[in-house]
Formats: structure tokens, sequence, C-alpha cells
């Protein structure tokens, strides 16, 4: 089969030490810090051969991710953008579906109860926890002492077929017969980054209770599937900040009942003004530039009449936040980090809604192949509004 | 004005002993020992003054709740069905709203933080909590210790003014934009019997998680307001079970994705196929016969794959509720009790999903004026059909 | 080595048939319908060999269960008393704690983020959750679908050495230094009917804010060591209910601030009375005789001035509970099952709460070793003073 | 009676504008804005009247808080150091307990359930939440809109009696007979400070499972006092740092069972060492320099394996904060800011907890007269070895 992998070379930059689980020539924590001069690389590989738990899975559907611009695209010296846990050469490609077309006789479907079948419709976590730390114990995988990431450290889904755990995979049949196989392909893929949006708000933001108000700040594809879930969760108003003419639209074609332009208003006094001067139970920081907006997360805080309001950091970012401790105590608010779409439910929760008339379909504005999948790694380098592109065509 | 009244004779039960908060003649805290003869009398009162933190309001809608009838049906010895806190003579009416006509300068208004103005339209808790309690202090004053309660031992809203201190009312000024006037007053007198379903299955109940299915049992206002708030929450299956076709009917336009008939058909078989086999994530019993409904929680709990199902008892009922322990343990289930609607955010929460579309006012079957009382009292001893008869002419 | 196995004959019962994970003459999860002649024999078997994620222990301790006692105690018509999942022949023991031997080199250790090494002191979950099922990817693993036992479906620690999957491992190496070795090992077995206390208040009952005030009803292992948690978690008041005057007094020297004889005196009395009128915040169901005790339990909810009382069930009983619905309703109060003591960080809280001093190995009244199995599983159909006997010679 | 008074002149600052609750002459929002060369007079009052709701209290004991401290202090150009809500000449004093010698006829004991009885021994909040804004009435007193502050803008308890709405008062009666008269009083008055910290640590920080980790920093009385809660709670390592050997000292006697000097070594090092590498549960900044502490609370977050760790903000500060969002994500952790003492059951439970033996009277390092107010608040303006100054003598 073909796949869709990244190579680069490994040259540590200068005072680089390796870390204690890296691997000399193969694997690092920090990628930023070793790989240069990054590649797409269309290869021949074999089919993977299905061990007792795992399902081999026909792909149908295959998103790119900003990660995936980040490990091809390079700094002045050559080195790649992406900080993170990175192995190369490696097949490309986490937020997938695709069809089981082999089971082991110990994969087992979350969704029956019984051994997968053949044919069977499914998503995939990207984040291949252990199941054997103490976070993994605890029930916490996203927070996996051992994480491996598909596409990233080992082999992913810009590829005819991949083989998969049967424990990462959640079954999005009921999907079909509401949407179409067509459809349905394309809300598969969109499960994981709703996953990581779902986990945000719901999971680590407490979720809100039916009348609140919230804030999405940013429009990308976390952004987008998190006024779609916040939406449908009875949210009264969901306001969001975000630039770009295309994704507001999207956004209120999606979820959002609001729109805000940051560059024209002042998203303190839209969100004071909108909310009758409440404010918001939960803010969603999805820009990753936590310094441009900080003043007004504090001022819709400061000034809005709610208590309570949790900020949820999705988005990663260097930067530091200018956070005044007085604002948090004075109107009983949190700063909350949030990491990962794993466990907790979300997955089938994520899948749940989709079912119930949660389209998020619009946010692929995009569907190519294989053969495109580097131009268009390029092209996002620059371009904004394409939201979320596609790989349906996996031969 | 004129008032629509309860009175009755003080004739205690023998061995009825005077309790430590009632009052001889006057009050009790278990009416159906001692209130016999019950009749509505349509009296002549005067408007009341207004104290510095109260309002005066123009009733503008007041439901009939089950209480009421309760309060004028008896038993073949004349005794009330009603078992509850009672002092007679009394204006009925406790779900109600209306508007402000006169303001003390300290009636402080929740919605603006400021004093309230002529003409704002507000709706009123019914029950009228000391804030002086344990319990009150505490934050829950739906278990005050020294409750009185409107249209029960204190004057309720059947007549044309009603004075309240502004602590119980909400704002509903968001809504008249949205609905108009008259169905703002609609949806104004139906926030309370709403806001008893929100604390049942929101605070009490721990709400849902958007994607998780629901059932409710029993097609009351308080049945019918839950299914509108666990579909606004974003429920995927909402299923009432509930003999009547009419009240099917309406809970499927209110909110409810299936409706089952539990003479027809076996509402835990009903469920298990509906959701795949997963059951839900609560179970709400408001029908007030635990002991005709209880096999089929407890199927839909053992034999539904999902966990954490929470039963929330919302309907008063004497029999006793044959728990089988191991079901609880094996599924991870429980079993919660609520009553009241107040603290908690609720009412401001309610008004805020019905200015975002929760509109429940189909839930009113049908308007008449003070004269009508005691007839549709009676009528609604033996009637099914009409879910909520709403006094819409108070003069 | 020598392993204290037990067997018995597959004779299902009339009527019986095979459930759907059920293996014909093998296992079944219905043990008391299937098996018969029940008998302890010391076998002679060969010391498991190590996967890569496994460890051997060596087991230098291994308290007996009640479910030990039941699974050789008989009907009149021979079959065994032990309703749940087994497969005989096996080796009994699960409470049990011993020395890294041997270890794969991916049996990660969850106290050092390293694999184990040899010698480190380990205490094992019981349950032998599947990590792939529904319950288990959302973090509930004592709800697994697809659960083993140790000791009833697979080999117990009844044994010089036992081998185990590292995921279901925690060390207690902590206590060595404060307790010295001989205590260490006692602790160590008693850390799973410990978890099964914690899971039961902490996890499932909400746990306490220190300074309420909580209720254990049955003075068995569950009970004792909940009164230790509880006690250790800073309840004011601490009351327990027991028949038996030893188990009383060790509850008192283990956490205990009361010890009421519920055959002498009022056991809702008598907590009204401790607790000024207050009632309690957790009331812990461990007697598995609910029948007898709920008179109580609902006075002391009703009568008790506090709201938001829990009743945790954790022990088994085939009878109803006469639930009344009105009391958790007025009271704020509710019902929940507990099972199980895998997941939530239960394992390491309470051997961190065992290194900062809460001591409970006053629980095991008797040790024994490996031959002396038999003659105690017998005495123990009777006797109600020894609470926990401990095999600590297992050669 | 005499009282120790606080006077100023108002004479606001240049460019100050009146906000909207601020009363020209006589209150401001913005104390330091305002107020210049305050004085203590020790002035003869008459004894206040009580109403219906209220009750007189002999005044047993009284702390001075470092608010107290801040309203004589003054900069260069003479205004007072303190910030907030502040109308004078006030009677300083907010951190009291005393004897009932007169009670209003709805002056309702919580304890009792009944009105106060002459005699009761009682302690009070400091906060006058409103019981009519929506915090209030949604439970959140902490943050009433409309909040007055006894010993700030309402007449304290430098005095020898004080007039209290009887919402705002707890019985101290339990702690008579295990502690005897005179340290009841001494606990009486810390049961407010104490409660700032329950509050902090336990309802915003959502507590501890027993067998957790906390640091603390800071030991001034807030900090020891959540030494003590988080002790009392069951935590395994209480980490208190703190560069005052007096405080460190007594902290260790109170809760804490380390004590680090943040002058001498690295406290994320000691952290790091004292909890195994797992980090803490909770961090309670309770210094007031967020800028000095930052980078410590990060490491122990990023480097310790714990995830789910929570900031508390107990203290207030000016600086900002420097936040790293990537710590709170890649750790699971959060940033809380508490406010405040009131509502939650939290002086009821920080009672409780004294009457179970958690005995803080320690901080008290010092008991004076009325006559030694002004020399004391003098000399706290520099002292850090004393940790609370107590007035005892109210004559």
């Amino acid at each position: 089969m073909r796949a869709g992998c990244l190579n680069a070379e490994w040259r540590p930059r200068v005072g680089f030490k390796l870390g204690s689980k890296d691997v000399e020539g193969k694997l690092t924590y920090l990628g930023s810090k070793v790989w240069r001069n990054p590649r797409v690389e269309i290869r021949e590989k074999s089919v993977p051969a299905c061990g007792a738990e795992d399902v081999l899975i026909e792909v149908k559907a295959c998103g790119i991710c900003g990660s995936d611009v980040h490990m091809l695209q390079t700094d002045p010296e050559g080195y790649i953008f992406y900080p993170g846990l990175t192995a190369f050469p490696t097949t490309l490609g986490h937020e997938f579906c695709g069809k089981i077309v082999e089971a082991g006789p110990q994969a087992y479907n979350k969704r029956t109860g019984k051994p997968y079948e053949i044919g069977e419709a499914v998503c995939a976590e990207e984040m291949i926890w252990c199941g054997q730390c103490k976070p993994c114990c605890d029930g916490i995988p996203n927070h996996c002492e051992r994480l491996q990431e598909i596409g990233f450290s080992i082999d992913g889904a810009y590829a005819k077929y991949i083989r998969m755990n049967a424990r990462y995979l959640w079954s999005i049949e009921t999907l079909r017969q509401i949407y179409g196989e067509e459809k349905m392909w394309l809300l598969g893929s969109l499960v994981e980054p709703a996953s990581v949006a779902f986990n945000a708000v719901i999971e680590r933001g407490g979720g809100i209770r039916t009348g609140e108000n919230v804030v999405i700040l940013g429009g990308g594809p976390i952004g987008q599937a998190a006024c779609a879930i916040l939406r449908h969760s009875g949210a009264t108003k969901v306001i969001i900040s975000e630039p770009s003419k295309v994704r507001r639209d999207m956004a209120l074609a999606i979820g959002a009942t609001h729109a805000i332009d940051p560059k024209s208003v002042s998203v303190a006094d839209a969100v004071l003004e909108i909310t009758g001067g409440m404010g918001a139970a939960i803010i969603l920081e999805a820009t990753g530039l936590p310094g441009m907006v900080w003043a007004d997360v504090e001022r819709i805080i400061w000034e809005g009449r709610a208590v309570n309001t949790r900020v949820v950091i999705v988005a990663r970012a260097d930067a530091k936040i200018p956070l005044t401790g007085e604002v948090l105590q004075v109107r009983r608010a949190a700063v909350i980090g949030s990491q990962g779409h794993s466990g907790h439910g979300i997955f089938a929760n994520v899948i749940s809604c989709m079912s119930a008339g949660m389209d998020i379909s619009g946010i692929v504005t995009k569907k190519i192949g294989l053969d495109q999948v580097e131009q268009n790694l390029v092209m996002l380098q620059k371009d904004r509004d394409e939201v979320k592109i596609t790989l349906t065509n996996l031969d």
C-alpha cells in the first residue's frame, strides 16, 4: 500500500541532550530541537498484520491537523516547527475513520460488547495510552506517562490501511443510517478534533448548565467543534471571536449564536453587550495567542456579573499569560488546562451527539487524495480560510 | 381586589397532636389530618402594602397545580387530600407571573443589579425560605427549616395583586421581545414547575453530558418540562412513558424523542431497544406510582450497559419502593430524592433556556378566569387530558 | 510449589442454562447454581512463567475473605453458597501482598515510573479488568464487562508464588520504613479490603468534608476499614453499629469515635443523640441485612437535621430494601450502590494513608499457614469474633 | 461602651471619581484612593439596640487582621494602604466571638433550630451578604453584589458589645466542654480566618482525598489554618514554605508535616523530594507575592507526577502572575481564585473540626486590651513574628 510519510534528518541542535525516553537517531520528545530538513515521501509499505486484540482498518477519511503542517514547516535553520513527540520516518495522519477489514479474536467492540465484525465503521483515538501507568490506571489516559501518538511516533492513517489495538476504536455505525455513508466518513474523521473540544469544555471546563453563556476564542477546528458541542448542550449565547469571515460564518452555521471580529470590535464589550452584562460560564482559549486575548478574557470576567467563569486553555502557546489573581478571586473564577481527547466517555458522547443531529461536517472545506498531501501541507502554512482539509482518497 | 381563597374547618382527626410549629386553629404541617369541608371562596381583599424590600405585582397568569386540586378534594370523611403545610383561609395560587406595579426602595432586581422599576415582568418562587436557618445559609433553600409557602400558608396569586419580597422574584423581561407579551406571561407562569423539573434532573440528578440518554416516567407538567430541559441540554434519546396519548403527543412536541405507552408495551424493553441496549443516564420518577414502575426502572439499569444511572424521585408517593441494592451496586447506580425549585441559579437558567427557544407554553391546555377556578379544580380531580389550566384573567 | 485450591463438581441445578459467557464444565457467573460438593485441596503446582508485562510475586500474606468461606460452605443439597463468578479448580486467595522475584521488561512500576525491580513489596487488585471494554476505557474498571477475578476464576494467592500483570499492582514500599517488614506485609494484605471501603465511602459516597459525621453499619473488615478511612479524613463523629463486642472494641481502636450495640439500643436514637440531632453525611450499609437496619437508616435521615445524606450500599444482600422515597426527597438524600476497589487512584491513596499513620493491622486477629486453611474456612462459617484470618506462611 | 474606631479624612486623590455605590464623604470601595491621615480613636458609643432578627453580643475575643493594620498604615502622601470597602469613622474588628446578652424574637440559632438563648457562645461571619442579589440567592454569598463588611463599612467588634443579625452567627457551644471557656473564646475568634482557609482549600480548591499531599506557601494565619485543616482532612504530606522560623515551628505544631525555609532551599526541590516526586494535589498561594513563588509553583506541577493539581490563590496581590498555560495543560492543572468565608457550611465545619481536636489556638501569640490596639497596629506594620494578636479585654 502507499503511505504518506514524513521524513527528516536527526541533527540535534547544539546543546540538545537526549532525554530519558528519547531514542538516539529515532525518537524524541522535543521534535523542533532535533529534526531538520523535513520532507513528505509517498512510500510503498506492506499492510500490517493483526494481533489478537488488533483490527485492520481500511482508511476512508483522514483530516490534516495543524500539527501535520508544523512537522513540514521549518525555521530559518531548517528545523521543524513541531516541538513534541516525533519518530521519523513515520506515516502521518491521526484524524481518521474507516472500515474494519480484519479483526483479531480479542478485538472487542465497545458498541456491541462483542468481538468486532468485518465492515464496522470506526474512528480512533490518536493517543496510544499504555493502560499500565498511574494516570492510565486512575482513569486519566490523556496524561499517560508512556504515551505514543499515531502519525507522530507510530504509523498513522495517510495510507490505505492502518492497524490499531481495538481499545482505541469507537464505532460510528449509528451515523450510517442518519447521514448516509459518505457523510458518515466525513463526520467520523472529525470525531477526534471534536473530542479535543469536548474534553476541553465538558470534561475539563466542567460543562455548562443549559441556559448559561459561553465564549470561544478562535475559529479553528477545535473552536468550531466547541461551538457545536456547547450549543448542543443548551448554551444560550455561544459567542465566537475570530478574525476570518469564512470561519465566523462557519461557526454561525455550526452552532455559534454570535460571531465577533476581534479586529473591528472590542471582544469584551461585545460579549458584555450580547449577554446583557452577565459574561460567560466558560471561555475557551483556542487561539494560541493568549497575550493577545487575555485582557479581554479578564475584562469579561471582571465586568461580567456571572461568577464561576472557567477559562479553559486548549491551544498550545509558548507565551506567558499575564494573569491577574485578583480577577479570579473577586469573580470566583479559574484557569484550567486541557490536553487530549481520550477517556471519560468522550468519543462515545461526541458520536452520540452527531447521531442526534450535531452535524459538523461543514468544518471540512476541501477533500484531497494522497498525492495532494504535500502541496496542501505547504499551502496551509499560510492559508487561514481552509478550516479542515481531509484526505478522502487514500489509494 | 377579588381573591380566590380556600377555606376549611379546623377539625383535627382523633389522635392528632399539634406539632411544634403548628398554630392552633390556623396552621398545620399535616393538612389532611386537620382540615375538613374545604371550599373555594371568592373574597374581596384589600391590596397589600409594600415594605422596603417588597414589590406589588399585578398577576398576569397563574397555573393550577395538582396541590391546589388536592386542597379541595376530600376523602369519605370530608378531610382534604393535601397532606402538607396549610393555613386557611388562604388565597390559592403559586405558579404565577406578572408586572411590577409598586416597588420598595430596597427591592433589588437580580437581572439588573438595581432596584426594581415599575413595569418589569417577573415570576416568583413558591417557597418562602427564611434565609436564616442552616440549610438557607448553606445555600440549600429548598430545605429551609422554617419554610412558608405561597398559596398554602400565605396568600397566593389567584388574585389581581400579590405582594412579594423581591428576593423570591426573577425577571422574565428577556422573553418579551422573543415571544411577545401574551406568550411571555404564559411562559412566566410555567417557570415554577419547570424549575421543579430542573432541580430534579439537573441539580439533584447531576444533569447529563450532551449525548447521553434519559427516561422520564410520567407526562404531567413536571415530566413535560423535564423532557424539554433534557432535550435542550443535548440528550440524544429523551424517552417518555405516559399512558395518555394527549400527553405523549405533547411531550413529543416539547422535547421527547420517543413516547411510550406503558399500558401497551414493556417500558424496559422499549427503552433498551431505543437506546441500542445502553439504558439511560437519568431516569425521572414523576408518576407518583413507584410500585408500578420500579420493576421497569431496575430492568433498565440492570440490563442497560450504561453505568452511573441516577434515578431521581420527584413525585411524592406514600408507597414504599422495593429497592434491590444489588442493582445499584452492580451497575454503579443511585436513587436520589428531589424537592423544590429554589436556589442554585435554577430560575434564571430556566428563563434563559426559554429565551433560547425552549418554548413549553404548549403545556397550558386551557385558560380561565377567576370565576372558573372552582369548577376546574373539581374537574381536575378526574381529568387526565388537561395538563395545565392557567388563570389569565384575574380581575 | 504448594497451592490451596478449591475444587467442586460441575452439576448444574435443574433449569440452569449456560450463560453467554459461561464455559461448560469450567466457568460460570452463577456459582451457587452449578458447583456441588466443594473441597479444599492442597495441590502441587508449577511456578508460573512471566510474560513481558508480568511479575512473579512471592506471597507474604494473604487474608481469608468471606467469599472464600462461602465457596466451601454448602446448602442442604450440597451446592456452594457463593453465587458469583467461579471456575474450579482454582487456587483461592485475593487479599495479598508479597515481594517481586521476577519481572518482565514491560512490567511498569506505578510508584517509580520505571520497570519493576526485584525485591519491591507490592499488593494487588483482585479485579482483572480488561482495559478494552467501554467502562474500562471510560475509567470505571470496577464495572468491566469482561471481568476475571483472582482466586475465583483464575489462580489466586494461597500459594508461594503468584503471577500478575503489573497493571494490577501497587507498591507498598513506603510502608517498610515506618512499620518494619512484618507489619508492612500485614498492612499490604489489608489494602484490598480497605480499598473496597475507600471506593464505597470516598469514591461512591462522595467523601466527606472534614467536620462532618458518619455512621457505619456492620463491623466486618469493610466496616472496620471504613471507620479508619473516615476518621483519617477528619470525620468528627464516626459511629459504628455492630453487635459483637470484640468488633466494637476493634473499631474504637481503629477509628470509630463511638460504637453502638444494635441489640441493646436504638441505633437511630443513639446516632441522633451523639450527633446533637444532626445525623450523618454518610451512612455505610455494611451488614448485608438491609431489612434489619433500614428503619434506623431512614430515621437518622428523617429526624437528623443534616441534609444531603448519602447511604452507600457496600454489602451484598438478596433482600429488597423498603425505601421511602419521601425521606430522600424531604432530606435531599440518596442511596448509592458500591462495587469493587479498582481505579480512581484508590489503592495508592489507601497505601498513602497507611504511610501517614492509618494503621489497620489490628483487623488481623489470627495468622495461619497453608495447612490450616481448610479448618479455618470451616470455622469461619460460624464464628463472628475473628475479623480477619491471614495466611502468613505460604510454604 | 468604649469602642476602638478608625477615623480618617475624606480627601480623594486627584482624578478619583465617585463610584456608583460610593457615598460622598462617607463610603468608598477604593479606600486607598480617598482616605488620608488615619488615626485610632477610642470613642464612647451607646450600646446598639436589637431588632427582631438581631442579637447583642458581649465581645470576648477579637483578633487583629492584616487589613486592620493596613487601614492605619499610610503611604508617603498620607493615604491609607487598605484598598477596599471602607466607611469612616467605624469601629474596627471582625474576627470575634462572644456571648449573647440579648436576642430578638426572630433571632434563629442554627445550632438548635430555635431562637437564641441568652448566654450562647457565638462567632460571626465578617461579610454582611445581602441575601437578595443573584449570587446570594444562588448560594454564593462570598460574591454578594451588595456586600457590607463588619469593621470596615459598619461597626465592628473592638468594643464591649456588637449587634448582629443572627443569620451571620454560628454557635461555638460545642467547644466549651472540650476546651474550657477561656480557650473556647480564643478558638472562637479564629473561626473567621480559619474559614477563609477552609473556603480556599476545601470549597474552592475541591478538597483532597485522604492520602494526597499539599503545599502551603506562606505561614500567616490563613496559611497556618490551612495546614491544620488539610492535615485534619488526612493529607499525607502537609508542606509549608515560610521564611520565619517562628511561623514554621507554629505550622509544625498545628498541622504541617514538613516546613521549608524558602530563603535557604529550593521550594520545588524540597517538595519533590518530600513527596517522592509526586508533587501536590493542592498548592495554596498565601504569600501575596505570586511573582516570587510562581516559578516554584510551576516546577512542582511540571516535575511532579501527580496530575490535577489545583493552585488556589487566597492572598491578594497587585502583581501579575506569569502563568505558563502549557504547564496547566500537560499536567491537567488549574489556577483558582478564592475570596471570603461565608456559605457552603464552612463555619459549621470549622467549628466541628475544632470540637474534634483541631486546636489552632497556638496561632494567637499575644493577648491585649482595647487600649493597646493602636500601638500594636503600628508594631504589626513591621513585625513578622507575631502571628495573631487578639483583644481579650474589651472593657
